[in-house]
């Protein structure tokens, strides 16, 4: 009963936490899985491929699903729409697969009004916010500007942690990647409370 | 950070489901455990062992401990006592250990009230009620009327599985067990509200 149904890992945590690293490192030993591809406008970054990293559309089909109602989630972030199309997800879950979401707050707000019950969520962060922007200046991908954006997120993003099932401080990728495994590993087991509602009814007949 | 401070696993479900069979099953596999022993007023069964099984103790003493506040939570369930003592359970927390109860879902209740943050918990059941009642009376420890009363104990609380975190259907011991080790090992990973605002609190400094 518990492998048939698919289940959600919500991660969330500031851009250079270590999300995607973490994700890489598990993706083997955490069995069948979905990783969610978001939908943005922004514009791509070097070695970033479409299909891949993003869906990169412009903010005028963007808002045409927005309009047919093709997201999961969405939000308007520094200017830029970042979204989570429906249709993929579902039919991951039928699959009876984990599908895993790497979106912010507000993201993990929208899933958790939708889909609660079979949702885990980990709040990845950095020990410091200093240690944030020591990794942000390091890997140069970012100007000045974004950067400075990016530790304002953070910092408003680390006051929610408790809403979270889970806090990951990233500060050795090894611990954190084990801890992230276990915690992936439980997540599937997570019934859907239609699942659970029809077992009940079921028993004492 | 999150190896340090305890947490805390409740098994709820009905006598007869295999719980007690499931926790000396994992005992070795999911590290430092603290198994909260419950302190009843009810007759002690054949085999049963002053605190191992149980604490065994008289009603007046039982009123008195909760008179002194001295349980976490307790119930008059078939006209015993049953409850558990406060003392131990913070005591292992403090070093650290899954703390697991097997307690009811008033039990479940109470622990949500007060520890909601660092609890993870599980309801374990059997397929149906008519397995639950065969394998009740294969085991021959209890009356018919003792069997009777479970198995209705068993109905009205089977409809509140929801509010748990994951549900096991305990047809298969070692598949069982080995969702259990996968649950508990996850839910060592909770961390306490007071030491996350801590965190947030230093975050930014």
């Amino acid at each position: 009963m518990n492998r048939t149904s698919g289940a959600i890992l919500v991660l969330s945590g500031p851009s250079g936490a270590g999300k995607s690293s973490l994700i890489n490192k598990i993706f083997n030993d955490i069995g069948s899985t979905y990783f969610s591809i978001s939908t943005t406008t922004r514009s791509k970054r070097e070695g970033e491929i479409d299909g891949v990293h993003y869906h990169f559309v412009s903010q005028e089909e963007f808002k045409r699903e927005i309009d047919e109602e093709m997201f999961l989630e969405y939000a308007l972030v520094h200017g830029n729409y970042y979204g989570t199309s429906l249709g993929p997800v579902k039919k991951a879950l039928k699959e009876g697969k984990l599908v895993i979401f790497d979106i912010d707050v507000q993201g993990h707000d929208a899933v958790q009004n939708r889909l609660a019950d079979i949702t885990t969520s980990v709040f990845i962060t950095t020990p410091t916010l200093e240690e944030l922007k020591k990794r942000l200046l390091s890997r140069s991908t970012d100007s000045a500007e974004i950067i400075a954006k990016r530790l304002d997120m953070a910092t408003r993003e680390v006051q929610r942690i408790s809403e979270y099932d889970y806090l990951i401080v990233n500060d050795d990728l090894d611990a954190a990647a084990d801890v992230l495994i276990t915690i992936a590993k439980a997540a599937r087991m997570k019934i859907p409370t239609q699942q659970i509602n029809e077992f009940v009814q079921m028993w004492a007949l």
